[in-house]
């Protein structure tokens, strides 16, 4: 069972308040002292665009060495700056979605994937060791495009793989889809690539994920994105939800009786002075109830 | 499919505002409107125990005649009240677990049992083609008492059954259950009784509701409660969420193609006068997703 923490870098860009970097780090050691083993903890984004990561270098340093974290790279200039950081882990971000990918990184699928092939075979010729990870996002529904054939999806991550990334993440970036469509595209996917090079990435926009989570679970996914205490709104629905809660994800598996090793409460403290930073409350439903046990007691 | 919306009553005998019995009655208005089909509007329990709810008669003489409304009943007293009304569907509220029904109803399990039977008795007497539903709470976990035989809650509900309920709501009251626990029990429950006669009351108080509807819609069970924005903390965890949002619930039915009939936009609306007057905004994901979506047009 694989968990990923997207919340430092997935989570953070998508919120418009600026994090000082010592928040970040230490809300990046919380996560990994709540027993989480994998964090994205940033992203070597232009800080043009999202200035909220700018930071990307001094908050690599500042993190202890050892645990696993890896950051999302979105072209040459970027990995050039994660490579300097010695960065061993890293995410290319794509869609399934032409409307989507050039609305947020200005380039076709294509084109987005041909920029990839160059950067992971850069990135592999640095570090021959290191690990890739590959984003479709808009899985089942772009929010410009509306609904996605399933094949557009299977062949963008297909073709992920065939590149050598060592995982494709498959995203539902608006949090729209349900059990059923999650299965069939989880079936076709799994048609394709093996259990183990494939994670699930909901958002829990509608309140969805976590049945998602099940459905594909049952299917043989065991590695899921989630971000703690939900961080990161939807920048396309205002108010609106965004990433499945980590809280919620370790609930709902500790529950089924499958052990993630993650201690709830502390994960559920760890994001405190994030989100007071960004002047937010808990919102994360079992974070907010593990928060109440935890202050009866 | 039917969708039994709680949050008149469930909901509001949670909140320690009290809601003018106007609002309530618009608020009722709305969710029929919405197209919702069946409605628990109230409770003739003591009004000096549940002041929310003191003004059953008053509010039951303000709505209008037609739609299918419950009410629930703890005593032969409410019962008398209830009758006086006209009204031609009650509920009677136990639990699996006595230490909850102790302090909850001041009665232990059995002795719930021996009262509801005078009452169903009664009742049938006054009207003859009522309904009866039988609430079976801490189906699988109770507060005070941990986890409960899954062998207690079908006793309990078969005995519900046996005294001539026309269907019984089995609650996760705290909001704990996850899929497997929750398919384990609706196989022993739908071994005993008909699936048109059980329907299922899940809090989301953890974020596992959808998915535990989910997994008892995929055994059979054709009939869930729910409530109007989530409506009711739950008082046995301060700052948690309570039950299964409504707007949640009738999102993903109508997103697995399963049709409720249900407006998505005015059921959203539905609850904002009531949250306006209890101080809150909404919370609900598909509530919010619904609203900003529409605000966005």
């Amino acid at each position: 069972m694989r968990i990923i923490e997207v919340g430092p870098r997935d989570g953070l860009q998508n919120e418009s308040v600026p994090v000082p970097t010592e928040v970040k780090s230490r809300f990046v050691s919380a996560l990994f002292q709540a027993g989480l083993k994998e964090i994205e903890v940033t992203s070597f984004v232009s800080p043009k665009w999202v200035p909220q990561l700018g930071d990307a270098a001094e908050l690599l340093a500042m993190l202890e060495p050892g645990p696993i974290t890896s950051v999302l790279v979105p072209n040459q200039k970027g990995l050039e700056r994660a490579l300097e950081c010695g960065v061993k882990r890293i995410a290319l971000f794509t869609a399934a979605s032409d409307a989507f990918t050039q609305r947020n990184i200005n380039m076709t699928v294509r084109q987005s994937l041909d920029v990839f092939k160059g950067l992971a075979e850069s990135f592999r010729a640095a570090q021959p060791d290191g690990w890739i990870r590959g984003y479709v996002s808009t899985a089942w529904e772009c929010p410009y495009a509306g609904r996605i054939a399933m094949t557009q999806t299977v062949s963008v991550a297909t073709e992920l793989i065939a590149m050598g990334v060592n995982e494709v993440s498959i995203g539902d970036t608006i949090g729209v889809a349900a059990p059923t469509e999650v299965k069939a595209l989880t079936k076709l996917l799994l048609a394709e690539i093996p259990a183990e090079k494939l994670a699930m990435h909901f958002h829990d926009t509608r309140g969805t994920a976590i049945a998602n989570v099940a459905a594909s679970y049952e299917l043989g996914i065991r590695a899921f994105d989630s971000s703690a205490s939900g961080l990161g709104g939807c920048p396309y629905a205002k108010g609106a939800g965004g990433n499945l809660a980590t809280e919620d994800l370790i609930y709902f598996l500790e529950r089924e009786g499958i052990a993630t090793g993650v201690n709830q409460l502390k994960l559920a403290q760890a994001s405190l002075e994030v989100l007071s930073t960004l002047g937010k409350v808990p919102t994360a439903k079992a974070q907010i109830a593990a928060l109440a046990a935890a202050s009866e007691q």
